[in-house]
């Protein structure tokens, strides 16, 4: 089959590998129907992770069913299935704490599993799902080809935005700010959106994304940074900033920026994966109880609150989607999302 | 007036200063009955935050009210009084967000306040306190004298070992572990007892104040510290630690002995002043979603919850305090606490 390898910093390619094979019982083979690039899929691409050897790439999939081990239960061959950008047990202790993430028998796409044996990347024609049952949720069909760009959002981008919505603490009648306008940040914003936030603040200087954020319920953009940001926050709310921020970036003045935002007592829920990132400033915490929780989602266990949305229409974050291509362009789409041509780009085997 | 003066490290008397007078009309003057020695005075006191000229000290009292100013309401002289460790207005954004100790009007003990006008410190025979109808809370009379000890725990050290418990998410069912066991620490397991934690481990190597943790309820004590003691929490947590950890103590290594303890998924909170203290490991925040809350304590806005508990007996916070001096030994009570002979020591002018 074709799956995407990256050789080194900028060198990617869809390369001839392997079909996945089922390898212990409790396997199914997928076969990708879309998958995408992340923001994160760039660290390395771009260098600044090192790549030392050809390595597959991709975590974000949905697809169809093509055979299951023995021990799968709950689904059926030619089911579509939607996979968290990990895979994970479901039954382990951290899984049933909700917090899947750390599965103690879960691993990452593109490595090997606790077993020593492979599980596929996401962008390629077919992986081997370790711990199907667990991992994958199956959407009821007959599926609507529409909906797959949404679907596809439960995999990572919207649900990593839920869970910085949920970190920060958003709820009800909260006022919120998102620092960052990639397609996390987006959908962290219609995720404070749907959490019934009263006012939430997109922080983005980009045309294209300040639409999408509006489109998506935000209120407000303020297109300053820095102090200016934090200022323009402050005057906004009270003097004191919002309740609640989403850091969506990653980088040390990304962290900077929400910690310093929220409103005294206020929370950051952050989600950028950390990029050698800064260490967070305990004083500064301390003196405002400004909290900071968040982290690598647990997207798997927000499925089954975020998919009837998806299924009757009413939550729409395949939007962040601006790009369609075909599995063979997967360059191009690396390429598109680094110079930030497009919010985010969806790929088809 | 007498009123207790830190001159230089180790170099602590009772002065003669001048008794303080109202200079505002929304001040008081408190007769003050009871006073403490804080962990966190002993900061200055060992020198390791410097003392450049002599300054008044001391922020938790309870006391008499024996005058006030004419815009001062609901407190009238003769009441009995609690005063948090710092002085707040009630009514500014931050107050009423619940978050008193950043109060946009507020200030510190032994300093001067927003006019320019000094507040004395807590280890004296009267303070001035300004905003007095916001920074007191009135002890309903007559008052039992018995109960003056835990009365003052509210000014800080049970309030401050709630908002530890308050910050790390205990509710009812929750497993606990307390980090430090100091007199903030044992009020930490008092505090996650009391809102219903259904284990709590007291993480102490003395036996005295193991002692005191079993009587406000810990249902564990771990000596261990360091992987070893995490180590014996996994153990005693299904394998991946308890559920919030109290971070009572402020500094790297029991800042990382909470984070470390925490499941994943888990939460710290944290009170003790971080002294020159870590950077918090933003990559592993991230990689187990362990959250991090806290802060100074806005104890002010805890009173009203927990007073009534004191009132009726069913809440006995005061027994942190293992002996009384009068005020004349105040220099006596800071060796105590510094030598860790005592738990809390309560001086009385």
């Amino acid at each position: 089959m074709r799956a995407t390898v990256l050789h080194a910093a900028r060198d990617i390619r869809l390369d001839e590998v392997p079909d996945p094979v089922i390898a212990v019982p409790s396997d199914a083979i997928v076969r990708v129907v879309a998958a995408c690039v992340c923001g994160s899929d760039l660290w390395p691409y771009r260098g600044i992770t090192p790549t030392e050897k050809p390595k597959r790439i991709g975590h974000e999939f949905v697809g169809v069913v093509e055979e299951k081990g023995r021990d799968v239960t709950g689904i059926a061959v030619g089911d579509t299935v939607i996979a968290p950008f990990y895979h994970c047990d479901g039954s382990c202790v951290n899984c049933r704490n909700g917090v899947s993430t750390s599965c103690v028998e879960g691993g990452w796409w593109g490595a090997d599993d606790r077993d020593g044996h492979f599980a596929d990347g996401g962008q390629g024609e077919y992986v081997r799902v370790p711990h199907a049952a667990g991992t994958l949720t199956v959407v009821p069909g007959p599926v609507d080809a529409a909906l797959i760009p949404s679907l596809l959002t439960l995999s990572d981008v919207f649900g990593t935005g839920h869970h910085a919505a949920v970190s920060a603490g958003v709820r009800p009648g909260a006022t919120v700010a998102v620092v960052g306008d990639g397609a996390v940040g987006l959908s962290g914003v219609l995720a404070a959106v749907r959490l019934g936030a009263s006012r939430v603040v997109a922080m983005s200087r980009h045309e294209d994304r300040q639409r999408l954020a509006r489109e998506f319920g935000a209120t407000d953009v303020v297109a300053e940074r820095g102090q200016e940001g934090i200022d323009r926050l402050a005057d906004m709310f009270d003097g004191i900033g919002p309740d609640c921020v989403l850091e969506c970036v990653g980088t040390k003045e990304s962290m900077d920026q929400a910690l310093r935002s929220a409103r005294p007592g206020g929370q950051v829920g952050f989600v950028g994966v950390p990029n050698g990132g800064p260490e967070l400033p305990v004083r500064t915490m301390f003196a405002t109880n400004v909290g900071v929780r968040g982290g690598v989602a647990p997207v798997r266990g927000y499925v089954a609150e975020l998919l009837p949305e998806v299924l009757d229409g009413s939550l729409t974050p395949g939007k962040v989607f601006t790009r369609e291509l075909p599995l063979d362009d997967i360059a191009e789409a690396y390429r598109l999302m680094d110079e930030r041509e497009e919010i985010k780009v969806l790929v088809r085997p």
